[in-house]
């Protein structure tokens, strides 16, 4: 049975230092500006024509963080480096190894990093799905009216 | 809007001691006891009804092996704990923490842990998928023609 074996997924592709891995690209988070964010990026471990999923590596740098978004597509995230936080919804949890987070359907959320260690999550997502949309004004005032989440937003 | 989580999707399952997570049942590693294999556990970490696809942690004890067989589903593997070695096709490659393996459709694969150490990994699937292939006798034959495939499997 013939295979078609793209660079992406070579059969075996090693883990280097610094959280990299052999034939994967280490790119910006975002591929247009327009979001804000600081300090992530974003490689894709499994992309494959035949897999309806992706799991992605982000790696936010100590001090940084997720554009705060929600979206219909549910992500489904594994704390692989580091500590830091999370907001999903209005709740706020520490994170650290191995932690999982799911983020449901329309469900605003950002990760932080600590500010003395990167916070570096594998996440699964469909590979077809919607783009995020950011919160209006109207929408970071609803939810800064919670104390944890106006804490979070604020560090 | 209104979301559904199951215990399975509660938004925060932390990491337990020995791989394990919260709310995240340890099973036997096949529901049928007729396909071979040596010591495997199964968890599954992210199973949702908005995602196509599920991931999976697989660990194999020391010594311990998984079923030889094949499916026309593709697997995406990432190692995180311990150290072994894995066949795909008729490659054989020993595989470490963080590496990644990419099973091709209808690819012969088995993944075995070092005798001194655990394999365990992160396995990602569709969530439709069909049910693995076991080999003949002839297929096994044709596997053990490769010096390295017969070596494998008798290790």
């Amino acid at each position: 049975m013939p295979e078609q074996i793209s660079p992406q997924s070579a059969t075996l592709r090693r883990w280097q230092d610094d959280f990299g891995w052999q034939g994967v690209d280490r790119l910006a988070y975002k591929q247009d500006a327009t979001a804000p964010f600081l300090n992530v990026s974003r490689q894709t471990l499994f992309s494959h024509a035949d897999l309806a999923g992706e799991l992605r590596y982000f790696e936010v740098a100590a001090g940084g963080h997720t554009t705060l978004e929600r979206h219909g597509h549910v992500h489904g995230v594994m704390v692989l480096r580091g500590h830091g936080r999370c907001l999903v919804g209005t709740q706020v949890d520490d994170i650290g190894e191995l932690d999982l987070v799911t983020i449901p359907a329309w469900t605003w959320h950002q990760f932080r990093a600590a500010t003395d260690a990167p916070l570096g999550f594998l996440c699964l997502v469909d590979s077809v799905r919607d783009r995020p949309v950011l919160p209006t004004p109207e929408d970071v005032a609803a939810l800064r009216a919670h104390p944890q989440v106006a804490a979070f937003l604020e560090s």
